[in-house]
């Protein structure tokens, strides 16, 4: 997860200037069209963005969908056709974009990320999805072509649910819903991490486990910064008055917010008990570095005196009457037994033992 | 306590689709109905869910408690009859709900966890209990059979104090004073937890007491993460201006709210004395690494320079004076004992010994 | 200071049923009456609670003051006569009541805690106080008795200031802003303990001082609880609009407000410092700890080359050349006094000496 | 800066009595009054406070100055003869009080800290000034004679600036401005020591330098206790609808304004850097003592094995036959090099030299 | 970075009292003149402020561009002419100012910080940036000429994009963005030092990883202390109702709004991030030090005991029987290596080795 991207590259130009800010993520940009009511059904793929401007003005729901978002000219045509402000433009083509809505009138602009786990990298990737709702259309951007939206698609084709009968708005909701939801698939992987990391911290830490929390930690800021903004975002959806928006959507609305704060609390829980693990990880590494200290200190401390002892004896000088005496060897020997038995029993009482 | 549940199963799904979230902690579902007013009182346990449709219309007060959510099709058919949202079944199903309260204008909604210690586990158990308060009736979801509602139950038959002359409100609020009081009782377990642990810290920090201090640090994070949701619940069922709350219950919702803020309250301040033991621990900890670090020094500085000392009268030269000296060798040892007790005065003035 | 009192014997019992929770602190409960206006006084101490009764209609103002709350009858019978409400009653019962006020038409509850050094023990004590202020009664439960009140009975007998002239609100207010200067008092006390550890600190940190921080963390704690509340109390008292409570009284009310802003004001304050107390002691623990390590590292470093000098010429080879010479001896001491110097200097010059 | 003042002495005194809380700082009451318009200008130092009471009621500005306010007597004069609220009086008596500010209506009442440094002490120290403010006249409280107000009476005197064509209101304005003001010189201070507090944390940090951070942080405490109601007073200030404060003052008060959010801006940045220079603190004391184990570890690890064979080939045993070879001595001596270097050459891998 | 300048030099002035605070960056004073509308342009340099005059009052947009705030004089006249508020320009010269805007009808004055890495010290440099918007002119102050603005004139002359279709509102939104878009860029050079200062901190932690992390924390601080103030800036620039700004410019002003909220997150991120830092740092310092620790106490456990036998049998004693043996050297030797091989096996299960 790059920390920033290369925004500055637009620094100096004047606003609305269309510029892609991001990675290319796809080779081809790719324009699927679902139009559907609730006894017709159209789905294709098209090669030029002029195929979809006819549907704009169909009684029938249509749901233009776009992979890839740096080709500057179709967003552009797309653009001029549909009336978009240009400043909006800008936004859907600069993937730093911090989630919100705006109300446009004619059509309402939401831009949000998806995130989901990158198994290879053990990692959370995002990805910026922009939606435009007009009154019977929704157009969606992704970065690149991905399988979130399929059984989305599927439901569509098989009139399962709700979806054929409802209008463009339902289907907004619908396509808002599959994208918190893989929130919570990413947060039941880092609630298993967690539990993993602190079982690791109870029986054995290491240093790699500093840098698992270290992840963890910086995961969670990333997660906190995406998550506030999409409740404000779904919040003011679910408050706006566009006439776009009809009123049983509204239920349905109130539903993914439940579920936005529901995840807050879940990254706002999971951030107390990381901050605590390095707490306690801290604590078993100096619990550790005692008990090195400890082993040292009795080795040192029992045969340091001993030592001095033997040492004492091996002095060359000429008159040492013990060292004459017959069983003064085997004396010393008892007596050097003595002084590591009482450290032993006065470790033992310090409980160092 | 498991960090998360596998709502992922339930992602791709269109919304309002009763799937089961959570575990399935009884066999068999149990239906009880306890239908009654002033003067009349019916009290039974049914095996199919049709037996209790009748009870809808009645002018008595009707009381179905369910025991065990994992059986779908029971729920769905008992929402049909009473004419629920889809969506709000969904919410009944699925035990990783956010405590939250809605009006729905025929009947209020009510989710929220009940907590108990687990005494085996020595951890919180948490349940999910729903309510649907309508204008005559009630109608709660436990997980599994309790018998936390045993003294309710007990009060209606005995038409013990105001709980037959009154409404299906003051039933709905009889039980969510019995769950909100037994918040209480897990924070007496806890407070006497922390006191144990603290004395624990004063005496002799274990390795273990910082076990204990990650799960009360956890379980604190988790008590909060109920219980503000909780406090909003009871606040907002309190400010409802449904007309099934009738203006009598409100001052005890309020007790009730008064209770939840106590809660609160009484949860912060254990999560601050809490974030302070691990300080103290760690301050505990530094303290004895200090003094496992005296006693090494203290042996290693008295006997490192005698031993050296030894050593040097130990040496094979040919021409050392000293050696032949009448009275060297004691000379020496007194000389020892000099330098050793200068170190142990040394030591003594540094307030290591 | 006890954690929690054991709140849970109520649990499943009925709303409004009257049970004392908390410790029984005198055996005889104790009724007082002051009765008085501008002109009149009267004062006695009655046996039976009957006896206050006919003080409820007197246009003069009465003070009825109970001191012991066990006898849950007394209670019963002022509340049955006094008109009060069942929930009122469980609340001055319960000593684990957060601070509050209740306007409840005819009268206003207060209920808050009044807190005093216990000198011996060396701590807070707590006790609740409990006001019922009608239009010319106030009725104050305390828990045991105490001298707080003395100085108020006395101002009434000897018409000092206001008093006497004033109504039963102006009596409230007097009661209240007596156990607010009492906030006073304890932190005095704890800011001379806070000035007292900080110089400890200063001077000579021990072990002991880690349990002082401790201690006064968590009477921080206890203080923060029950001042907030209090805060909000005054509060609503002062905008608060029954007619029980006179215009004039407003001044007076708003300069206890000012007062609990200020307690609150100080106990943020010492929170924070006794916060960086804890963070002073750990430095300077590892301050010592370093200082320890130095001593032993100096000492070892010099002597152990040296010891290992001498060790090699206690060697017993027989072709050891230098051990013939005349003066190796005398150089080598000279070499071994070198290498010591050279030591002393390097550790001089990184300060460690 | 004691932490509490003996505020206690008035615990059980009636509201309103009239008692000075706080240090003397003065010998003798100091009276000066300056009464001036655009064309006129008096100026007399009193010594009785009845000569104040004729400038009352001038259409003159007038500003009585009192330096030393623990004579009651003349306070309680002046109160009775201005018609104060004696509650207000014992607010001006007591050094203890919060900043504020009242609209009683025929005056202003204001109450807040002047802060300086007191260079000896290398302290901050705190006075408190009390400002009446009435329609024609300012009096303000000193505890002691200060010279901060000097150059104030010096612009009215050489009628500098807009101070002598406008009216009390923007004398009170100047007034609360020289004492912001002074808050910026304590700042900048501040900024100072924390400079060159950091410089010495890279360079050489000493347990001196923790107890720098300790009195910063108790400092940053202070300030911040009596900052934030200052905001609050001059923003209730610039709000209040009083007639004594004109239109024109409102830009004047706004400047203040800012200037006080600027000082709460520095404040808060002060206290985040203090709060990390205890963590750098802590850490720099960890990587020395990391440092000086090291030392100790390379000596002892070095040393402790060639120690070893030494004493090996020390032993008495009759038959070690490699004593008596001709080279052992000088192969031993190489073979003993040999290990040094080797662990020299290790612990350079180690990074440890 | 300086953490205060000498704002000090104006305690005691009269308010409005024209007075430089800061350094003077720039020896002349340069003013440069853009003019123009749709179809025409001018642009020149002139010597004295007085050549500005004439633009005030022509129907073109006109921008006043003033590098160099440091000659009071030409401030001083231009706001005579303009007819700006003495405060305000006050305001302009103190270089300490706050960021912002307040609107004064005739026109509204702005002043925010722009901010831009300077490569030599590695530091973020900060200059306050004053901005007067008229109905049909800004004008400009900068403390040094800089190239930030170049962009935005060259479209000017080239009527790139609207700005020559627009009025002064729009031109002043631009200079604004112009400015926020830095802000980017500096946040950009801060998470590349954040990245790489987090992988040296897994690498290799060194005692200068510290000072980076100290240098990037107050750098946080400071960046937070400019931006919160922007934010509420460009809030009230767009909600203000003055005339001088369009509607057509709101949408622009809400995108910069956006940009300075989401800086705001990445400001606030990092600071989390860095925080999170120095508890790995301190970590990683305590996991070195365990290691070396267990280093020495492997070579002291292991060697000491030997060294003692060995000094054993070095002792001179007349009776040692063993001294004597035929093979006891040699079993002596082999017990050395059992009781070292123990050791060694011993620490490999403690997973020191």
């Amino acid at each position: 997860m790059k920390l920033t991207k290369k925004r500055s590259q637009k620094a100096g130009l004047p606003p609305g200037a269309l510029v892609h800010i991001g990675e290319k993520k796809v080779e081809q940009v790719k324009i699927r069209i679902l139009d559907y009511n609730e006894t017709h059904f159209e789905e294709k793929e098209v090669k030029i963005i002029e195929e979809c401007f006819p549907f704009k003005d169909t009684p029938t729901v249509t749901w233009i969908n776009i992979d890839g978002i740096h080709d500057v000219e179709i967003i552009e045509k797309l653009g001029i056709h549909f009336g978009m402000h240009p400043l909006l433009l800008e936004d859907i083509l600069n993937t730093e974009q911090r989630p919100k809505m705006e109300d446009l009138g004619d059509y309402i602009f939401i831009v949000l990320k998806m995130i989901y786990p990158d198994d290879q990298k053990n990692e959370i990737e995002a990805e910026q999805i922009s939606l435009i709702l007009g009154p019977n259309f929704v157009i969606s951007f992704q970065e690149r072509e991905g399988d979130v939206f399929d059984p989305v698609r599927d439901r569509i084709r098989k009139a399962k649910g709700r979806i054929r009968k409802a209008g463009s708005d339902y289907l907004a909701y619908v396509l808002l819903d599959v994208i918190v939801d893989n929130y919570f698939l990413v947060l039941e992987n880092v609630g298993e991490t967690i539990e993993d990391t602190e079982q690791q911290l109870t029986i054995n830490p290491k240093p790699e486990t500093l840098q698992y929390i270290r992840g963890l930690k910086n995961e969670m800021i990333f997660l906190r910064k995406s998550v506030w903004p999409l409740r404000e975002l779904i919040n003011s959806l679910e408050r706006c008055e566009s006439i776009i928006i009809h009123e049983s959507t509204g239920a349905y609305l109130r539903d993914v917010y439940d579920h936005t704060i529901q995840i807050i609390d879940t990254v706002e829980s999971y951030r107390d008990m990381i901050s605590g693990m390095l707490d306690i990880y801290l604590s078993s590494i100096s619990n550790k570095m005692n008990e090195v200290m400890k082993v040292l200190t009795i080795f040192a401390s029992i045969f340091i005196p001993l030592t001095f002892i033997a040492g004492l004896y091996g002095m060359n000088f000429e008159f040492m009457p013990e060292l004459e005496w017959r069983w003064a060897y085997f004396a010393l020997l008892g007596f050097m037994l003595l002084i590591g038995i009482t450290l032993v029993i006065y470790f033992k009482r310090k409980r160092w033992l």
